[in-house]
């Protein structure tokens, strides 16, 4: 959301976790109460700073000073395994690694890493996946055992984050944005000793790429960041090619040392052969009228930009909006992701001049990067960090998120369960909330038997005064910021209802979620993407049974 | 050279700059004494590091802090003027103003900032342009009245290369390897306070290229450094495209400003059409035997790796050793450079696997670059720099290089004629000879009327430790360091001759080269690539009579 084009405006007022008072408006230029019950103190984090409102980023940043290891001579850079790497990078108790998500619930570098500095006595690491899947399920017993004492990512699902709800991290997890992980990392807030990056395709001087190799995901946007910023860099590959390794989307400028290993992941699990629409009849008509919105903001004409995610609601829209780009001929600018071979058919029909990607989540993705040039690779950092000279969301018209739960105060939640306990995380949530100019959550009125449209989101991942719209399936609730927006989608005879009338429809004959005994102690801190944290996670009783 | 790879070793002594002493080794595992007249502090540079060696560059360095603007919004960059430009950066008395040479002698981006700066009455700038052409002539007058106080280059000919010999500038020049360079912009040793980028194309939030446009010079490997380093980053097009513009070799986060103007520069001087192998008998010779060399020195083998400039016997020594890769059938691994249509042809016929290419030579290299994703931009950085994590000419197998004046020791002088007076500098001569294997000088005994052969170097550019052979037409001298080779091409029957024997060629019969009246003065000091300086030019009388 460009703010600034607004002028004075309209925010929501931010709400008590426990406040019963009613949704209202209150003027003024920034939202700066503090009002989730965060303290100032947390302790195994430090001084908190509190969210205060999504324009609190500062004008300025200093991109941190690295420690480099030179490299004068030609000398290979392989290193026999991971224990010497570990070794070689002088990494002691208390050091962060960090990994990337390229591999996603395939990837078996961070297992792998972690084995070897438990087998080697290490304790008290901090590590900084820029995502955790279920197959990371070992970090739990690193855990256990204080090999592990502290979690930063951007998203965390499967046991891992059921053990953090548990209360099993020694230290509370920081569950940052993509973008804010960026910001973090580039600012020196995140020091990063050593970043391992699994290669799919790697030489022996460390220039490495995501794009040949059994192992092949993609782009490498993640990693970009931590290689940029990272004391000491260890590719870790399963595809040594002679030198030079070409494409070289990392290159040996930023790699220290390069181990080989039989199988950095499991193919199957890297990324799907494709992504699939929902078949639903209630997805697909949610996903219908998010199309007819983004048409009536009067914002599908040359030069339009999309971004969505890879669930089925998601690509739903996608098609959609492919549809009405053919009838009406418009050529959009770009599309950007998280890429799905739906977009990459809209990119090779014309539909977008060109991709920005971030992550690859399909082959037809991963094989559009590596053959097409339009088809262009980010950084997380040109993603989505608020604290560098502007990012590619702050260019995005129109993005399409997911919910947990949606709040009266348009506040989205997918960071936990609505019991509380961890599941997920903002990923790019929040960064795209903020930069879109119409930034749509489609969402149905309940999960099973429990609501998402509720009173008060268990948990804020994104702030209400970044989502412009909730469209669900008895009707599209638009942010009272909008009126123009309002105004607009009733003229097209879109269903326009206050959020008010979706809380109560989805409320209707709804079980209330029983939340677990909380022993109020802090597991997680959920930053906003300039590093303020925007709520807080409590311990829960057994978080696996929930 | 990788010298660690020859364990203890022979290394020459370097002389004084007025000792008789015969030329003559001595053991040791360095070269630790400065022996050039230099100074241990001089006016407008400050304490002086004197060139200790070539394995004097430090193990670790720190990749420096740097302070950045934050953008949160998608506005538009763009700004009406240059003048606007140098005021959104708060540019001050006193500024260090970084340009590229992409555009080679047909850049009108450096002209017009300063012109501009001098508009706004700014005085005792510094310039910092990676290289520096006749067309940047009007920089004299900035010299002359105060406006420019300071150069930093890798490069400079025609009328600012004799002002800077005149002493019309301030302070003494500093005169950088490509790779040096780099390295101090990366360390902040030289703090770039505005990087301005001539960008053949670009949109309006700061995504270029140089493939696309009426300017399209290929790569902006110089350029990419900067951007990285400076505290503001102005973005100076004349083909301003809707966003986003696409390839983005330099990407939005790296820019803070978008100024389009009519023209960046003039399209017939910034590429070649073609470069033009040499067509003298003598020339063709050398190339002849420099390939003959490469050959007997056993690395013609698959994964050779190679590197030439664009100079007529560079060019042929290309094409002879493409004709014994392709009737060898030799696979090898890369080609660097500054790329000409020569190399792009290997490329092209499976003699390379893939070039990394700093910069473009010609119209051929810029389309290859363009089309072909085997051929791969480097930042220099990337190419050349002693302080990362390992540069490509550290994996060089061959590199052919010219000389002005090659001396007893081997050190060659690509920085003055042998009066004394300023034309040229290493470029990426140190960095190359230093990093490859095999570093052939081709050279001829005499130009004109005058030996090239010397007793000592006028200016030490490249230190006669990094060099290994000298190929002229009247024979070939092998670095004693190299006894291995000196073997090799005796065997191949190659005419192998102490440099001894060729200095007495070249000096029978010819005129020693009036040196112009010096008042002691230092005008300019070479720096060697890890920044110590390696050899200091002094004022002469009226630069421009020689």
């Amino acid at each position: 959301m460009d703010l600034a084009s607004y002028g004075p405006y309209w925010v929501l007022s931010a709400r008590r976790v426990n406040s019963k008072l009613p949704f209202k408006l209150s003027r003024g230029s920034q939202m700066t109460r503090n009002v989730r019950n965060i303290p100032a103190f947390v302790a195994g984090y430090g001084p908190v700073r509190p969210f205060t409102g999504v324009d609190a980023v500062s004008r300025a940043i200093t991109r941190c000073a690295v420690d480099v290891r030179t490299e004068t001579t030609g000398r290979t850079k392989l290193l026999p395994d991971i224990v010497t790497a570990l070794r070689e990078c002088g990494v002691r108790d208390g050091a962060v690694l960090s990994f990337h998500h390229h591999l996603r619930n395939g990837d078996h570098v961070m297992n792998m890493v972690l084995d070897q500095a438990a087998r080697l006595g290490l304790r008290d690491l901090k590590v900084a996946p820029s995502s955790i899947f279920p197959v990371h399920a070992p970090l739990v017993e690193h855990m256990k055992t204080g090999v592990v004492t502290g979690v930063y990512t951007g998203y965390v699902a499967g046991p891992v984050a059921e053990a953090i709800s548990a209360g099993m991290l020694e230290n509370p997890a920081v569950l940052q944005t993509h973008g804010g992980r960026a910001r973090a990392i580039e600012s020196g807030e995140l020091t990063i000793d050593v970043a391992f990056v699994a290669a799919p395709t790697a030489d022996d001087y460390g220039n490495i790429n995501g794009v040949q190799g059994r192992s092949a995901c993609g782009v490498l946007g993640y990693a970009e960041v931590d290689v940029r910023a990272a004391r000491r860099v260890v590719v870790v590959t399963d595809n040594l090619v002679a030198y030079p390794a070409c494409p070289a989307e990392i290159t040996q400028d930023f790699v220290d040392f390069v181990v080989a290993v039989p199988e950095i992941g499991d193919a199957t699990q890297i990324v799907s052969g494709s992504t699939q629409i929902t078949e639903d009849p209630a997805g697909l008509e949610i996903a219908r009228v998010a199309a007819d919105i983004i048409h009536a903001s009067g914002m599908l004409i040359d030069g339009f930009s999309f971004q969505t995610g890879a669930g089925g609601v998601s690509l739903a829209v996608a098609k959609y909006v492919e549809e009405r780009m053919r009838s009406k001929n418009v050529r959009g600018s770009f599309a950007a992701g998280g890429v799905t071979g739906t977009i990459v058919e809209m990119l090779e029909e014309g539909l977008f001049q060109s991709i920005f990607d971030v992550q690859c989540f399909d082959l037809r993705a991963v094989r559009s990067y590596r053959e097409n040039p339009l088809h262009q690779g980010m950084s997380a950092s040109l993603y989505g960090n608020p604290c560098n000279r502007g990012a590619v969301v702050n260019r995005l018209d129109t993005m399409i998120l997911g919910a947990a739960e949606v709040d009266l105060d348009f506040n989205v939640n997918v960071s936990t369960r609505s019991n509380g306990v961890l599941l997920g995380g903002s990923g790019g949530h929040a960064d795209t909330a903020f930069g879109s100019k119409l930034a749509i959550v489609t969402t149905k009125l309940r999960a099973g038997k429990f609501a998402k449209i509720v009173e008060n989101v268990t948990t804020v991942t994104t702030p209400g005064s970044t989502i412009d719209v909730v469209v669900t399936e008895a009707g599209v609730a638009v942010n009272p910021r909008r009126a123009d927006l309002a105004d607009r989608l009733a003229t097209a005879g879109i269903n326009v209802v206050p959020i008010a009338r979706l809380h109560d429809l989805a409320n209707a004959d709804t079980q209330r979620p029983v939340s677990p005994a909380s022993s109020g102690r802090i597991v997680a801190l959920q930053q906003y993407r300039d590093g303020s944290v925007i709520d807080v996670l409590t311990k829960v009783a057994s978080a696996s049974q929930f």
